[in-house]
């Protein structure tokens, strides 16, 4: 049986997007390990009407599951607490055992603030004493506490009420999903499966085409729930399906495997660079990148660990700079341009002999705005990866997209041929 | 008179977790810019009963206009344009002129997939050309075009429908704005004054302090709208009000500058990046970095123009590197440790000499998970800005978060470093 859910996340800072939410897509996670479907995320500013408003909506769309995010705190426009007990049609109650427990986690914190009066403390937190009659409370892990909250009348969705900041949100879920409500909602729902796909090199649209013609080759692919998705350049084909529908999916996942074999690249949900990272391993390498300014280096560097394979890099902006630290011929320069399949080799072989690395990246390209030419528009770049023994990948490309993008296009298209020339050299000789 | 706005966000992709929606906020932003009140986001997925509902739920919220992105593309699961075109009581027509303007941009891009039949992009991308009738087509930024739907019976909301890539959304949003239908409902919108403080290194509960003090001195705050928010290091004070209530903000600054003076940076809410930028015009700099793996050259080359001032830079990850490409003299590693306020120093120094630059940022530290000592924990990181002349400004910090939030962070740091040498070293003779 299919259980559907809702989320509310409450508060003006994330709804004017001063703030990026962070509690829905960690609770949509949750809810879809544990094979609930999930319909919808609201985002509410904490107007009491609004986020009404957000709860009467996911009810008219019979969820059986609403958790919310948020409202929770002293202060006036925090009122999640109240509204959801008249959604469930529940009187608010000062729970005074509750209030003694939330006071002495204050006064626990009290040396932060020293400024103000335990009356004060006292005014401002009696509020969060006062919950829905009959509400199972979850006890605080800041000071405020959540609510499990099932409706008066025994229809309508359970209501699941979650403080805002993900460090109290997050452990207070695992609480939560051990009450008997939300246990016996949870209990109806099947588990799904969750897979990922990944291929680059290849348009979106050839996806369309493939899907289509691998059901017209009588693969059913009605139980899979399909999403492709254009990200970073790359093509992401997420698949939920109930675990009956295994085989459908290991067909789904052979048509494309014939069809796009070349460019698919993961087929257990594997990122890019998880797959470089782990093909680096026992090896060295270093960067020369012009474009790029820096991120190229970045990127290779922002796993832990990254220190064992990347040695650094140099960025060189200007001519002079690639002469200088890179060591590129400056008739190279003069004969092709800075930006050029010639100019982005010697900076990879630059790299190598720099650094002592047994690999090396080179870039250079024109990331824009400015600096583009019929011959060579923005977003031209000539990329280049070596291996100390002669074996190279190089790729001059157009990307599409502005300064930021082309930028970040560029070190993924540079992920890429360093993969595909890591598999060529094979496991290092240790 | 208020004008309310909702914004559909589509993609299963989104609601589930996988990749978080940049749209959501970046509209949000614009229409408070426009004196919209937003009342809700939605994320649905891809599901058209889904999408459906969402906009539904928003009609019958009342509100004026709604802005949908994403659920463009040429795949099945790319249903924005007929749900929208069904919910403003609209027919869906092939427009041909729009297929072959669609046919065009693809084959501009054909060289990048050569492999590729005309005849399979064509039945892939028919699906864009088939729009609401009466609907404003706004022009492809990728091949997706945008829409602008006005209710067939002249009774709802207007919904605008944009793409979900940001780089394609965000340009097609400014020729959205310029159409008849929608500058019809902005011009309803009254005017709303955004005002933007930054202050950096002071803590947000001090804030809060000390908006309490500022209100208890006689300072009206309840025309404001006032957001506090932790944001990259940052404190960002962003405040909302009409114009009306001018001289209420006047007083609130007035205020903070008093009580924040040395760490207010900026009043008109321009930001770090672009102060510095500003500060380096007529200079140039050069960057070795360890830790920050590349990410403070990238942060420095990231604007257009850069390449007037951004020499170039290393980064110099292992202590060989250091000493061979940042000339830190050995002994000094020896005797005080690689992650030192003197390796820090003698980086900047370093990139200097090495490029010939006339600033210098050094950059050295611990982003962990691994490598901290009880003396250097994790987050720990020396930061050195210098002058080619002889000024400098060091700091020591131990920033808290995991790996990529303090190499983030360490690049706020040196920013704010630079800033402050700069504003120091003041106008450069040319």
């Amino acid at each position: 049986m299919t259980v559907r859910a809702g989320i509310v996340v409450t508060g003006t800072e994330v709804l004017s997007g001063i703030i990026a939410d962070r509690n829905g897509p960690w609770l949509s996670e949750r809810l879809r390990e544990r094979g609930v479907q999930l319909a919808h995320i609201v985002v509410v500013a904490d107007r009491p009407g609004d986020v009404r408003a957000a709860l009467d909506f996911l009810a008219r769309e019979r969820v059986d599951l609403i958790l919310t995010s948020g409202g929770l705190g002293p202060t006036a426009d925090d009122l999640t607490a109240e509204v959801v007990g008249g959604f469930a049609g529940r009187a608010m109650v000062l729970d005074e055992a509750l209030e003694e427990r939330i006071l002495a986690i204050l006064r626990r914190n009290r040396a932060r603030w020293r400024s103000y009066s335990e009356e004060a403390m006292r005014a401002g937190n009696r509020k969060q004493a006062i919950v829905p009659e009959g509400a199972t409370i979850l006890e605080p892990v800041g000071t405020a506490p959540g609510l499990v909250v099932p409706p008066a009348s025994g229809d309508g969705p359970l209501v699941v009420v979650l403080p805002g900041p993900p460090g109290e949100l997050r452990p207070m879920w695992e609480v939560a999903v051990e009450t008997a409500p939300l246990r016996e909602v949870l209990a109806r729902a099947g588990t799904l499966e969750q897979r990922m796909l990944r291929l680059f090199g290849v348009p979106e649209s050839e996806i369309a085409l493939s899907l289509r013609a691998i059901e017209e080759n009588g693969v059913p692919l009605d139980r899979l729930e399909i999403t492709t998705c254009l990200r970073r350049g790359e093509i992401e084909i997420a698949t939920v399906f109930p675990p009956e529908a295994g085989r459908d999916y290991d067909a789904l996942v052979e048509g494309i495997r014939e069809r796009h074999g070349t460019t698919l690249f993961s087929e257990d949900g594997a990122s890019i660079d998880e797959l470089v990272a782990g093909l680096l391993a026992g090896r060295t390498i270093a960067v020369a990148e012009s474009c790029t300014g820096g991120l190229m280096a970045a990127r290779l560097t922002d796993r832990a660990g990254s220190s064992a394979y990347a040695l650094g890099g140099v960025v060189v902006y200007s001519n002079d700079a690639k002469v200088r630290f890179a060591d590129v011929p400056e008739s190279l320069i003069e004969r092709h341009g800075a930006v050029s399949p010639e100019v982005a080799a010697a900076l990879a072989d630059g790299a190598i002999g720099r650094f002592g690395a047994e690999l090396g990246i080179g870039i250079t390209g024109i990331a824009g705005p400015g600096g583009g030419t019929p011959e060579k528009p923005v977003g031209t770049v000539c990329v280049s990866v070596a291996h100390a023994g002669g074996e190279r990948e190089d790729r001059t490309v157009r990307l599409p997209g502005d300064r930021a993008m082309v930028r970040e296009r560029t070190t993924t298209v540079a992920m890429h041929l360093l993969r595909r020339l890591l598999l060529r050299l094979g496991t290092p000789v240790s």
